[in-house]
């Protein structure tokens, strides 16, 4: 029986990772392919590599024991990588990302290792060993990688009305599946029910919160996709450390309803900052789905363990979690940001970002030259011309 | 075990919600956002406030007990009301469908108490309780909301290529895990097991029956993409009430094969007729695949009743469950429908109907600017007179 | 419990057959509702002829007992087809196709009897019994039905933007739920298990080779949409005869690294030729991902079997297997290619080849006929002309 659970749980958590964060970005008008191919490069290479980081420490004979718990762990691993990719996502070419695949899975393990086995922290969701980790790591690098040719946008870093619509393809399978998510790896019975249950409130007032929240900050009443798209899952982030502790409903909704106002807020007003006082580039806003969703989230938890919501879980001790997962973080992106900055890895140049056709075969060309050359002036025009042409 | 299996079966009905209702509704071309969004957080409102209704008379020391099984008879409830928001995509406001949410889901609740709980009736896949229910009520709105101004139609209430493709990841979700949808509350076992495979071979021989229909219907028997989205699945609704009964695959077919005709020929002669003399405009053709189909499969419980196909069960009680949905859902339709006329929420005027971008942020218009202007004549006039031009 | 285990694995493999064939195949850019709509009818069809055919010689009482381990070798039995499908893909009439399912699975049924059940050949993953037959019978096919006119290519034979992207839909699912399909009907416990893990290794493996060797043979080390959404899927197809035995993480990646290998190099290099010299025009490039993988994966079975790696399998019989695999597909696909050569089922004109517009009602034309006339050349001379036009 518990076999069968792990192994849909396993399933659940593989659609987040492949579909989830794949088509979640892509959300831009020209870089649908490198989202879901290189998120789907990257996850192959990082399964493996997280596999073999995290198990050669306990060889049987030479030879590592695979489970299917251990491939849930490979997944988890990967999506450190996955969320980084979303600071970077349109700015890095794909051996920069693998290096970064290489390292970030490294100090990943490093730091989960020390957090939840030596300082026995209690993470079950992962929101700061896998989500604030993945968000200051690649915020971390964003920074070193900084482009001041950027500062003004770029033509290609806009979304079109279809390229929305598979990105919330994306956004749609990670809400549901997230409170597999955060309950794979709890102990089974209880825990792992009551973590279910906590996550799917989250997520549920978090998704009503969100779009309060953008219809609140947005011109007239209207929502923004780009809020929908993110700032409906941070109740799944942020809720991770505390799902299998006992909140109940009450304290899972209040989370996840600061999660989706201050996700959405954050896109509004500090992603517009961070670019511009900070020259960090969050092309996905990651610091608004997992960076401080993550904070809030591992928050949550030490003052969860302070009112004795779990047994054997110490505030002091997730405060240190917290804190290790914040530093490993920012260090170790702002190391690996330095090794990818080394001229040789590909970086494409300025006016190529967010283009897939720099990395990939692109056959149709022919309706981006249409809209270039008719921008609303030029088209009014020649439409009067038309009318003009058509009459005489 | 049991725990198992109820665990994967509200995921699949979980997936049945979000992806196959959102992505289902995103056929018109300029409405995407719309339907997938506005389904999610209709959805994501829905189900805590139906958890909220279906329990607060069982509480235990002033608190609800949430299981996976009230978690998907939460997410069941808000299945009407998706029904309904078909009826009246894109005419209504999000304000007006957060009140239709909460108005219909609270008949459902009384409605299905009654049935289910106090007249016995046996509904397994709800093929009244949810599908006729659900279908009704949305078109009573619609017909409280009657807009003679689109009369002759919305030049956005047409499909695009690609929109109609998304659509189809709607169908083919919903068409594959309907079996999971109509044995989710089936007694554990034989019942259960039953209840799948009549669904599969509803829906199998549906699918064959709609692909028929369209051709023969069609001129120079093409298919319509319309049908195929939506009459595929009327075997499901339609085998919903019998689904754990003993009515052998032949049985099963049957509803299928007849579902699939009289949904395909609905949409067809029907909908333009209840459009033009009932002034009832419904969008999406939830008469044709809700609706219809709903009543015959509360007419097949009823004979499968009569003919002693499950024990206990009695055609008359059958009968009235049947009656019950109907009344219920046409009176409470009205009811909200006239609530929700009331001038103040937003209702969208003629003009901006099926059009995100009265309550969407939408960046990109050039490529709809230059399809305007461009139509079919002034298209080849401008394509001779560039002829011309580079010839001369 | 191991009756919600099959239940699982069915709908994983469910999902594999409606959403990851049929959207694998929409990257054509005209070709979408076929790919999809088309998938749907011959899988809704296949499925139910397969489970009378398969089970008509067991019958209790003159009754077929129907499970859902029967339901997923019916889902088996319509993969065969579907591969075939993408062989003649844009080429073909539904009426056409509905005869080669007819076909097809009968003669699939006939060869999966003499080799699993007879000869006692160990194929759990089907690498030899439906994808190297699937592939040979749509191939031979192909070869039947070869046209001259369009030796040069097609016009709409092209993808778009978002028609790859509906592709990678199909490409992922595919990918995240192929150890189901490897595992399916593998013997419960530790086999099954070692079906998952052998082929979650080998689609790893398989995935980094294909997008190497794309980078590889492409120009400027691009990588090309058509390798991925197919080469990383040879891993899969290939390690499916080996899947259950003890090969060990090493042998499942170097039996995937081979394998996207050989199957991104096909579709560089073979189809190509196969269409110029042979006269076997591939649409979907059926050979790369499904041929030679398939004899690939055959080939492992009898090296593996000859070295003791599963207990009762002979290198001798699992040879005769593929032979048999081969055979049956090529001889079967030759007349089945001959009856649906036969002028009478619609089969479509060459220039009509590729495009819905012949059998589904597609609405929407303008944007293409914008695309017509709006090639590169005239559109910049449109443009020199518009800006003239304003200057003066």
């Amino acid at each position: 029986t518990s076999d069968n659970k792990v192994n849909d749980l396993f399933q659940d958590v593989h659609v987040m990772i492949f579909i989830g964060f794949g088509f979640l970005m892509t959300f831009l008008k020209r870089y649908g392919f490198s989202s879901v191919g290189i998120n789907l490069l990257l996850a192959a290479f990082g399964l493996q590599w997280g596999l073999l980081l995290q198990n050669i420490w306990h060889m049987h004979d030479g030879k590592i024991r695979v489970s299917i718990e251990k491939m849930i762990n490979a997944d988890f691993s990967t999506a450190t990588v996955l969320i980084s990719f979303g600071a970077v996502l349109g700015k890095t070419s794909p051996v920069q990302l693998l290096i970064m695949t290489l390292l970030e899975i490294t100090i990943f393990c490093i730091n989960e290792h020390l957090v939840v086995e030596v300082l026995n922290v209690s993470d079950v969701g992962a929101s700061m060993t896998i989500h604030a980790f993945g968000a200051y790591f690649g915020l971390a690098v964003a920074g070193v990688l900084y482009r001041p040719g950027l500062r003004n946008g770029h033509e290609n870093e806009v979304s079109v009305y279809h390229s929305d619509l598979f990105a919330m393809i994306g956004t749609v399978y990670l809400w549901m599946f997230w409170p597999s998510f955060n309950s794979a790896i709890a102990e089974p019975g209880d825990p792992q029910l009551r973590a279910v249950i906590n996550t799917y409130f989250s997520l549920a007032a978090c998704a009503l919160a969100a779009y309060a929240t953008s219809s609140l900050v947005e011109k007239k009443g209207k929502l923004d996709m780009v809020h929908i798209q993110n700032a409906t899952l941070a109740g799944g982030v942020a809720v991770g450390t505390c799902a299998d502790m006992d909140i109940q409903p009450f304290g899972a909704m209040a989370i996840g309803i600061t999660a989706g106002v201050i996700s959405t807020v954050g896109f509004k007003f500090l992603t517009p900052i961070l670019a511009s006082k900070l020259g960090i580039q969050d092309t996905c806003g990651v610091h608004n789905l997992h960076g401080m969703p993550g904070i809030l989230g591992g928050l949550a938890g030490i003052l969860a363990a302070a009112l004795g919501k779990k047994a054997g879980v110490s505030p002091g001790y997730q405060a240190c979690g917290l804190a290790s997962s914040l530093g490993f973080a920012l260090v170790g992106g702002l190391i690996t940001g330095l090794i990818m900055k080394i001229p040789f890895w590909g970086q494409p140049p300025d006016q190529n970002c967010f283009d897939d056709s720099i990395f990939w075969e692109v056959r149709q060309k022919k309706i981006d030259m249409l809209m270039l050359f008719c921008n609303a002036r030029t088209c009014s025009q020649l439409f009067l011309m038309l009318r003009k042409m058509s009459c005489s």
